[in-house]
């Protein structure tokens, strides 16, 4: 809970923690390249670790073990890991194995650490944001719902107008959205919050303690391992293979470090933009089962699929159900801030009824409840939410297909797979600068939020999220000003890459 | 933070934590009755545990002391302590003195634990809820600035809505209302929050760590109570004395607790309706100096003064100023609830310019901002508060002396101070039967919380608060209706007053 600013606490996950060979292999995925297989080797394992996908302190399988996964002799094992050692990315111990790491220097780097804050800043006239990941509302869409919504204002007003749980009418619209995405839903399994975040907060509040560790996927939502840190909890990422979910890793963690809870993001996960697909859903319902950890999903960006108009089913649709209902293991928390607009800060959580009774016990640990006048608008708006999203849908396509045009272009060593939905573009850069480039941004115009911002301990400085959120014009300028930060960052060399976070911004959506 | 819910950690004080003897002969007033002494003094000793004025595992002062405080001879406290052993009120141990405790039954009483929760769920038709002190909306003015809101409205839609410290034009106006109230504020110093209780929870999120000390009247605003709990604190309840604040005490228990917060309502005090004077004030600020402890003063009700237009100055205008800047040690809390409506769900926080810096970086712990539309609606609320609460508390004042008038007839033996603004009357009962009162409620049209609700360790079973936030007409009929409810416990006895919950209210506001 008590924090000093600016220095939140790693999250190092357990001792016991390790990688069996099978997960490393599917991980590594096609690592070979010409040239000796042990330095090839190294370098790919070193990536992976300077990437995220692979946790540090995570004790890498036996060289006997990997060797026999991967096709190779021992001896090539062993060189690699000698390798990896040499170059400060890994550490042997007598008796504990060989286990990742981050040599000093990167450990001291600051996309490490948490920059100056900046958040709920403007960015400036002429400067072009790209840490928010969020788009301007649905003016007429909002402004007709906000008008219907003073008519209705004055039925409340003798009332005292605390609602911790939320209005019945935005329960309702809640419960049958759901219903309509093909998930069941009684208004009493939903509670109206002021936000995803505020639903995730709520959630650490009740199911979690000081210490507890939490699954996340890595890398995943920034404010997400924020609200974990400031509840006392420790994030325990689990790496994202090239493709789609690992979940078989994510059931070697849950084993490995007996989390309370998992947070995962399945609709164009943030910020990777990936989609996870009816099999996956429902083994991931079925670790919820198997394990005994609650699954929190965020459905924050569920409604921007971009491509098809029908993904699969929520999560918890994938779980057993009990007499009729679902059993609880998975939870959903969901927002209006991207689907309608960031201002008006509502949002829900979907769990069974006693566990929204639990919830609403301790909401005054937070806060009282959401104000009346926004869960009228919020009601107006998913009665026509159809509409709304189509029309937000078509416009978001357009964007992504531009900010991708303009990406290849200005910057044809980059690499990115333009997502299936959500609002921004996961870019592979060819070089760990991430850092470096939001520290010169400001020179170039932009804003931007470093790779490592979506990681823990450093990782991630070869990516970079680029949001398609802006008009087209903004997204084809972003594209030339990306390039001459670019520039500026190759051009400045090694000794500027390593002294970079003064422009780093904090990611709020 | 991980609860239970409904077994709320009691919060015993430190095993060091005592009271001298002038300062309990200050609590025990004028205790002296016909008949013996010791057991006057005994049976006055175990009201003031008993109504949670001398907190549980407090050790009393020793025989000598107390006897000369008081000017008894020593024999007689030898034998109040000795009466208040065998009531089971206190118990003695070689070498720690005579400590306060409450007997087995009292303990496992329903009042002392939480009851089932019912925040937020209508009383019903017909029922007249006095559980919540909060008043309806002023209709006239509240759907003017909404209105003129929407107007407004249009120009921030284009952004993507996120504002976590607070919109420029709200966090001006309370600045500015601040500087009137006779407290100098720049906008810097404030930050918007959904709520006087969320801006709590902010500072606890921030200031305090599991197992922290949180320095609290006693009784108090039990939201706070439950706010300090799920943060993972203890709060340290300090009696209040007869009249007014006892300063000495809470320095006492400053230096035999060690806590990191305090948390007061100098402004009619929840539920009690006192109103600290300049003088207390001064001493306050100073105590949070010495003992270098932060206050948060919680002004959700200073703007509610029914008998005098201009009280004294906010609490931090009596901290030091240094190089033109208060020192921060008093920090405030508002809300827009009571002055204009619990549905706005606004509230503010005052405070250094550094900390609210702090508080920005934390705020993603527990959600990302407050509403767009809410705040411009407060900020036009803002510009016309002397007229809206001129109003208000014209309304209030008459209903205020409804209230009186009606309790005085119907119950005579109940006693009370009308109290000089807020909204409530803090009643005195003259048996210890506020839970069994709050359990028979239902069956006589009411919504009682009990008084225990306001205390740690099942304190103030002999108080009941009694908001008068309705119209004169329910005022008369609730006056009559715990005139029955009354009737019933008393004659119900001694029996049906120990198992009395199932209708005790939880208090939101």
């Amino acid at each position: 809970m008590a924090r000093t600013a600016g220095m939140p606490a790693l999250s190092p996950p357990g001792p016991d923690r390790s990688v069996a060979a099978r997960p490393l292999a599917r991980l590594l995925g096609s690592w070979r390249r010409p040239g000796p297989a042990y330095a090839a080797l190294a370098d790919a394992l070193r990536l992976l670790v300077l990437d995220g996908r692979l946790p540090l302190a995570v004790r890498l399988p036996g060289e006997r073990e990997l060797a026999a996964a991967l096709g190779l002799s021992r001896t090539t094992v062993t060189a690699a890991y000698g390798r990896l050692r040499d170059q400060g990315y890994a550490v042997s111990r007598q008796g504990s194995g060989t286990r990742t790491r981050l040599p000093a220097a990167a450990e001291g780097r600051p996309g490490a650490a948490e920059p100056a804050m900046v958040l709920g800043e403007d960015a400036g006239p002429g400067v072009i944001d790209l840490a928010y990941a969020a788009p301007r509302a649905p003016e007429g869409a909002l402004y007709a719902a906000v008008a219907a919504a003073v008519e209705e204002l004055p039925r409340y007003l003798p009332g005292h107008g605390y609602e911790p749980r939320g209005l019945p009418v935005l329960r309702a619209a809640i419960a049958e959205r759901y219903t309509a995405r093909g998930l069941p839903t009684r208004p009493g399994q939903v509670l109206v919050t002021n936000g995803a975040q505020h639903a995730l907060a709520l959630l650490l509040l009740l199911l979690t303690g000081p210490g507890d560790r939490v699954l996340v996927e890595h890398p995943t939502y920034p404010n997400a391992l924020e609200a974990v840190r400031r509840a006392g909890g420790r994030p325990v990422p689990v790496g994202l293979p090239d493709e789609g979910w690992d979940v078989e890793a994510l059931e070697a963690a849950a084993r490995q470090t007996g989390p309370r809870l998992a947070y995962l993001i399945a609709d164009f996960q943030n910020p990777t933009g990936r989609l996870m697909d009816a099999a996956t859903r429902e083994q991931v319902a079925g670790l919820a089962r198997r394990a005994g950890v609650p699954v929190v999903v965020d459905e924050t960006l569920a409604e921007l699929s971009l491509d098809d108009a029908t993904g699969p089913a929520p999560v918890p649709a994938f779980g057993p159900a009990r007499g009729g209902r679902d059993d609880g293991r998975v939870l959903a928390v969901g927002s209006a801030s991207k689907v309608f607009w960031g201002g008006l800060r509502i949002g829900w959580l979907r769990a069974p009824e006693e566990l929204v009774d639990r919830l609403v016990a301790a909401r005054p640990g937070l806060d009282l409840g959401t104000p009346v006048l926004e869960q009228i608008v919020l009601a107006r708006l998913l009665a026509d939410v159809v509409p709304v999203t189509a029309t937000r849908r078509t416009r978001l396509r357009a964007q992504r297909d531009t900010l991708a045009g303009a990406l290849a272009e200005a910057l044809p060593t980059w690499r990115f797979d333009p997502p299936p939905g959500g609002l921004a573009l996961w870019v592979h850069l060819d070089a760990p600068v991430s850092s470096a480039l939001a520290a010169v941004a400001g020179r170039h115009g932009l804003r931007l939020a470093a790779g490592p911002r979506f990681g823990v301990d450093g990782a991630f400085e070869r990516f970079l999220r680029v949001p398609y959120t802006g008009p087209a014009e903004d997204l084809r300028d972003a594209a030339t000003r990306l390039a001459s930060a670019y520039a500026e960052v190759r051009g400045g060399g090694r000794r500027r890459a390593r002294r970079a976070d003064e422009g780093d911004a904090t990611v709020v959506a």
